[in-house]
């Protein structure tokens, strides 16, 4: 007989609309048995160690119907991007003991019977939080965004919105590492801090203290941008597309502005587009994955050496989970959001 | 002693605020000698034949400074397509007889200094006044922006908006001819009759007569819209994002809807090209001259075939210039309009 344990699980209570509060998810705990059922073939059983809070999450906590992503099922565990270490398995490709990262539960053990989205770590020699940011989703949609999307070269000019989250600072290393200037935005001075001293951007600005967004951009920029990598929306992107040079290129990776509100903003600077010749494209992770493996080569051995950040922001406890997703959206983490729902 | 000629002209009056009318517009008479000044090196004097009415135009009307295109100058004719004939040339690529489209001015004679944007007319067994349109710059611009921009396959979906326009007709027509699904917009019953029964287009619908142009074009596209040729901009944009496929392509031509407004509308649907992973990228004729050999070698046998059909809204004399360059925004032509300076 296999051991049964207690299993503390976040719960979504219903659909949400507008501002997300930490009250729409609750915590429950249920019983679940530390192996994979006899009738269920390719699955594993895992214990939960890190989960990774992101932006996209929002848009799941909707009712939302024909997305790229399925919504959060109400009464139901929350799903999400984590590290877990495998318990049991029925999959030939995964045994116990094996480290993964990948779709999980929002809870302490999560039985996953499809495989597909589950990535096994090779270098344990990096601390394994990382895989939930640089060495995971968000370090391969940076990758994919800014190599594949932007078509950068080297010494053109860069700016980032909520360029301290976990793909921004990663966007932003990586255009430099190719010779460009880089402006990052954020919403604290700690974070504008953290560019400038952690990433090494060129210049950053404190959003919230620039009452005209087309003066500061004007400011960093006298001569234009030529690529922006796109994670806000509304007012910001109003004024990037004013200073927007010629065949300039957008990567519109998330508008994190905008999902809260009831309507998003209107957009009026877009004949820049046709103007300027610009490129603007939006794009999800999921179609690069099959980039991973080079993606993995290439930033791997930079983390060895030093010569690329990454900071994160972590919660401790699966209790801690609700209020770190929620404050994505008050902009309260500083760096990757990460929650520690155990340590092996 | 070259010969001295009056020289009609039609002037900006002064930079134009809002909807332009005619009399922005005013018919002046001057002097012209019918030969190219002594100190005039590799210019040409031409005889203007037929003016082009488009709807960038509306731009150089206003002042504005580091665009695309420079604003006309008040006092002085108004510039812009057409077609003449070289009556005299100190230029050695340009001699007496020969035919030319490109920038000319608004009035009997041009003494053109710059001449890189003209073009010396090879087939003369087409209608001269096609140069101004399916052979001149619409054309090529309907050319770059569908297959250069569009990435289009045989079998996808495309919908294209002020499809009876000079570009948009000749863009459903390559469409169709490539296999694919066409359905244009159009502001009047004539011109949806002339989508359908001229031009081919699978179908076509008034966007003034749907006072819901998400519900109008779910109806033409329940499966979405693999291609979207923006000509309008505005609330016909908001609709078509909703209505796009994943990986869709946005070839932003124009946005005419936006030229006469104070403030352009918001654009709030934007977020749908992060969902559905669009590119949106605006694009000017400007770059793509160089493959206009390519260009008019694949649309001359088809229009001697009768395989691609051309519509022109023909106006007679210069006097009619101010009127017809006005009607274009309230969609009075119907087809490509012209205006006829003299016929030889």
């Amino acid at each position: 007989m296999a051991e049964e344990v207690s299993n503390k699980q976040i719960v979504l209570k219903d659909y949400v609309k507008g501002y997300p509060k930490e009250s729409d998810m609750v915590l429950k705990t249920s019983i679940i048995k530390l192996k994979v059922p006899e009738d269920c073939h390719d699955a594993v059983l895992v214990k939960n160690l890190y989960l990774s809070c992101d932006p996209y999450m929002r848009n799941r906590m909707s009712k939302i119907e024909g997305s790229y992503v399925d919504s959060f099922t109400p009464g139901s565990p929350i799903t999400g991007y984590g590290v877990a270490r495998v318990v049991d398995s029925s999959h030939p490709n995964f045994k116990k003991g094996d480290l993964i990262w990948g779709i999980i539960g929002w809870e302490e053990y999560s039985l996953i019977k499809s495989t597909e989205a589950l990535f096994k770590i090779q270098h344990t020699d990096i601390p394994l939080s990382y895989y939930t940011g640089i060495l995971g989703m968000p370090g391969t949609t940076a990758y994919c965004g800014f190599y594949e999307v932007c078509s950068p070269k080297e010494g053109e000019t860069v700016f980032i919105s909520a360029a301290s989250g976990a793909v921004g600072q990663l966007v932003g290393q990586f255009a430099k590492l190719l010779g460009c200037y880089v402006v990052g935005s954020a919403g604290s001075k700690d974070k504008v801090d953290l560019l400038k001293s952690k990433f090494g951007f060129d210049d950053a600005f404190n959003y919230k203290e620039e009452p005209d967004l087309n003066a500061a951009l004007k400011r960093y920029f006298p001569n234009g941008i030529d690529i922006y990598f796109e994670n806000v929306g509304g007012k910001m992107l109003d004024a990037v597309l004013l200073n927007m040079r010629n065949h300039g290129r957008i990567a519109a990776c998330g508008m994190i502005s905008q999902y809260n509100l009831e309507e998003p903003e209107g957009v009026r600077n877009l004949f820049c587009l046709v103007a300027k010749r610009i490129r603007m494209e939006g794009f999800l992770v999921f179609d690069y994955y099959h980039l991973y493996p080079k993606f993995s080569d290439m930033v791997v051995p930079l983390i060895r050496q030093g010569k690329i950040s990454y900071v994160e922001d972590i919660a401790q406890g699966l209790e801690s989970a609700p209020a770190a997703l929620i404050g994505l959206f008050s902009g309260r983490n500083v760096g990757k959001q990460v929650v520690v729902v155990a340590h092996e």
